[in-house]
């Protein structure tokens, strides 16, 4: 028997938005291991193996999803979003430099935050953008800002990904001060809480009117570009430029 | 009776990577407008009309789908992938400005392009990134190269769409001399065609080895950052700057 490894994204949280290919996954996995409310995500049933672990954990993760496959084990690491967009699939990779035998590995995207967020929003990611993780845990924070100045001047309408943690309460407040000074007062910025889920909370403000207490960790920040307006209720970005 | 507009992202191409959210919305339509091929993706019925129309008409499309819905039809407007990168959502907000009644709107999000390439290759997009449309029909072509070279100086990996076409033969190749420039001839580029159907074909080379020939308007196109690697016949990001 030949086990496998699937890195499955699971969507930002409603059940119709998993793919039916993630689904099919789950339906034939032995094993799921992912951060704890991830693996909450997945119905249990007999014959099925749960390894919720916590968060920060990424490459052990990855290393006991590689050692059930070589066992034998069909296992989906779960994602949320989509895994190859700050999440697991690049920890399998890196895990993976260290491993002898390779087992048969499948990535299986889903629907990534920012575009979840976008599309309750309309359509402020509709024009040239970039994506940014805000969390300096894995990189220099003098990085993050360079981004912002250089994304800034190239005038991409921006997502941001784990804006604001317990353990980094100061950083978003920074990140919104240079936005101001880089992209104006008036640039919109939408905050997306939890997107499908019971939970769901949109708010969209100028720069300067965004506060740091706006977004959580379960909060994803888009920034639109200079042309970036409403209609009515929405948010979009225009597809050209003069 | 009361209309609606749905923008719905069809995924890549393969049936089970379209979300149930989008089926579920198909499965109420009374009509179907989009683009030629997209519009062929979609199962004809009885009682569905399909209005399928050419390329670069975005703008009537959209008008066609708010009037048909001020006429109480329901209506989804169907993309390729997301419909909120470089497709129908932005040009349905444009139309929108236009328009004395607003009906329903939802905004379905799909599996774009990028995504589904970076999951069949491995992680490129497991970093920091961003994504460019190569067309000029709709912004100037020096915005185009302004853009490289601000996104090369933050080291993004880069997604980039349409990145060539009949229309325009040259630019393509101009892209790839400005990313030599600025990413020196070892950086990974990755050419994803016509990711999740029978076409699909996955190429990986260094910037030194890649050929404006590679890429057609069915590819995406994605450049690795600095720390873009391979692990095996994998190619990821690692998710960690030193």
């Amino acid at each position: 028997m030949s086990g496998w490894v699937a890195v499955a994204g699971l969507g930002p949280g409603a059940e119709d938005l998993v793919t039916p290919e993630v689904r099919a996954a789950l339906a034939e996995a032995t094993d799921v291991v992912g951060y704890i409310p991830y693996v909450a995500r997945v119905a249990p049933r007999p014959g099925l193996a749960l390894h919720p672990s916590d968060n920060r954990v990424e490459l052990e993760r990855a290393r006991l999803a590689l050692d059930l496959a070589a066992r034998g084990r069909r296992v989906v690491v779960v994602s949320s979003g989509d895994p190859g967009v700050f999440a697991m699939a690049s920890a399998l990779f890196e895990a993976l430099e260290g491993c002898e035998n390779t087992p048969d590995i499948r990535i299986l995207p889903g629907i990534t935050a920012m575009l979840a967020a976008s599309a309750r929003l309309g359509a402020p990611l509709g024009h040239d953008f970039c994506a940014i993780n805000l969390s300096d845990n894995l990189k220099p924070w003098a990085l993050i800002e360079k981004r912002l100045r250089l994304a800034a001047e190239a005038d991409f309408a921006m997502a941001f990904y784990n804006p604001r943690s317990k353990a980094r309460p100061e950083g978003f407040a920074r990140v919104l001060e240079i936005l101001r000074e880089a992209c104006g007062p008036d640039r919109l910025i939408s905050f997306a809480r939890a997107v499908s889920t019971p939970d769901e909370a949109l708010n969209t403000v100028t720069l300067a009117e965004a506060r740091p207490e706006m977004a959580d960790m379960r909060t994803v920040v888009i920034l639109g570009n200079s042309a970036t307006r409403r209609a009515g209720a929405w948010v979009y970005t225009p597809r050209s430029v003069p």
